[in-house]
């Protein structure tokens, strides 16, 4: 493992490419798919599962290629990861997050800095998000090391269709998606509830993962 | 292996995720899709195969990830599980399709208890069921178990644009699908003559691994 | 390696298994795409990259799985396959295709006995065909056994879409494709000449693969 | 590896068959898309990421399958491979780059000779452009010998749709959209800024990647 500067640097940089391929691709994807919602997702959910799969490949051997803190979390609690680097791990992908979302709005000829208008509110959604997030950590928790990429990425892009919330799964996500006014943003007041959804579910995850001993 | 509660667990939750995705997709397909009945079977597709990889690849060490009676009953015959567990198995799976289409449901802001008024019905469509089961026993029978997640996700994939009925291929999820009035639903008196088409190709399927010594 | 008669046996399925593939998802997606060519061929070629894929792993330890006389020819005129196979597979693998057109129109309750009206054409579509056929056949001689399934399944899927003929590049598919009045379908009488570009393409191949001393 | 004159024919050839992928599929996006872009842009997006996969796997053991004098830079000042074969393979992939483009072009009987009027322009479009190839040469400089063709299919699959630009990424393939007046084209007057924007990106790779120590 390399040393933890190192590993925040790899936690920026991958969680800021996620953030950037997929907002940029639901930005392509609006202009390009005439109205036509669900070709734009195709789009957006084909870009992100391939991202998905590169990060975990590329930046996994050097910092886990977590990207999201309750993935972090999560590992921490199951004894896999440094309890004391939760807290810096999280900095770093909300500031990835973040930097990812002004690249994708700055290569779009957009203001760089914006807020999303999107509302995502409802108590489906926020069912939608605990099922996305629990499934997450679920495949995170059991996946062999090996297949954890394609597992993960397969998830997500299934999770992107059979959540209604179009599965954000991730706090760090949620918190770079606000910063952009597009396909995958997300307005700010629904953040919190967004996050208390996450949160949730991955609680039910690890519950679950204790219970059966993983 | 797992002890029998455990491995029915499995089943429970895997056939519930497997629904979900599927009917979820459906929901989320028909919604996005602006009538293009294709693009919504694509979004569709894709998150079923996405799933049944993960499913199978998760799962599968702890019950065999089957979510399928007629998987269940094939692999008794051919002595590669516990005949006494077949009812059991099919038991966990039938209750897990019933809850993976009410959590679609619920997700997506619709009544968790419905039925489906999708008839589908005809000689086509049973020819269809029957070629798509016994094409998914063939492959379930023959896969080299390191390859088995793919090769079943890949040929379901597959399966739902060439066979007419767009391969249910499984009494479970045929039995779930009655409960979501959805783009991947099935009325419920459509049900017995699907059961009955799968039945026979999977009969079908194992005469031929018998036949050819598999 | 399996005797003969079985190799035949699987030949037979497996093309068939292809044809109705191809052939079917081709009904499927014409269907429902609303008049959208594109989004058609997008599930024609899902469809039959998924269904190669299968058949090459699955049949592939029986017979070769060639599906394709080129495959075979070619195979044998490299020492891989015996020579004088090359006739029973022909008509092993001619017969699975009108098998495959046939089952995928009593399928779809279409006329099983019917033959297409789709003229294909022109020196574009031949140049296609020749530069298609060539290329599948790189693949094949030059593939790791072990890659073969998902080289050739990713090759088609990709020449579906950049040669202007949508890349038949099989004798043996070409003729079970003029037995459907479909999407996937050929008029008979354009049937000579795209078997000859096929062949011509091969000869190039195998002549290439010979001076690269492969 | 194979002499110099071996390695030459096959980095041609390989470079041939992406650019005459890249566009042949952008052709036959655009004709049968209806007008919708995003339908287009998955199909085109679908066959290049097939093709490099196909050849990576298949040419990579021959010349390294690099089809980018970028990544043949790259590789050199990183000591993977000899400096003095800059120049010759550039020179080889240029010239594929132009045949594949008028194989295409006569396969979709379209006139051989022709340029391409899409004008490309703008600080976004080059960010797009720089972040697109900056990315390309991290994961060929970090991936693993056996993972390097699913992971630059997968990135690049990620970045046609992610980066303003659609990612070219790729000096020689850029020279060879010169030639077609099609959806994948990019017109002369275009061309040497998208070009500067790649060396900068490639810089800014091989920068981070001795930073790193990779």
């Amino acid at each position: 493992m390399t040393r933890l500067r190192g590993r925040l640097v790899a936690e920026f940089v991958a969680t800021a490419v996620l953030l950037c391929a997929v907002i940029g691709s639901g930005i392509m994807g609006e202009r390009l798919a005439g109205g036509n919602a669900a070709i734009a997702l195709l789009a957006n959910t084909g870009a992100t599962i391939a991202i998905l799969y590169v990060l975990i490949e590329i930046a996994g051997p050097i910092s886990g290629a977590h990207m999201n803190p309750l993935v972090t979390a999560a590992l921490a609690v199951r004894g896999h990861h440094e309890r004391r680097e939760i807290a810096p791990y999280l900095i770093a992908q909300a500031a990835g997050a973040t930097a990812g979302a002004w690249l994708a709005n700055a290569m779009f000829d957009l203001r760089v800095l914006q807020w999303s208008a999107h509302a995502r509110t409802g108590l489906g959604l926020w069912l939608g998000e605990a099922v996305a997030t629990a499934g997450l950590l679920l495949v995170v928790l059991r996946a062999p090391k090996e297949k954890v990429a394609a597992l993960v990425a397969a998830y997500i892009g299934a999770a992107y269709w059979f959540t209604s919330s179009t599965s954000f799964a991730n706090p760090a996500a949620t918190f770079g998606r606000m910063f952009s006014d597009s396909f995958a943003g997300i307005a700010p007041q629904s953040v919190p509830m967004f996050v208390v959804a996450e949160v949730f579910g991955a609680g039910v995850a690890v519950w679950a993962a204790r219970k059966t001993a993983l």
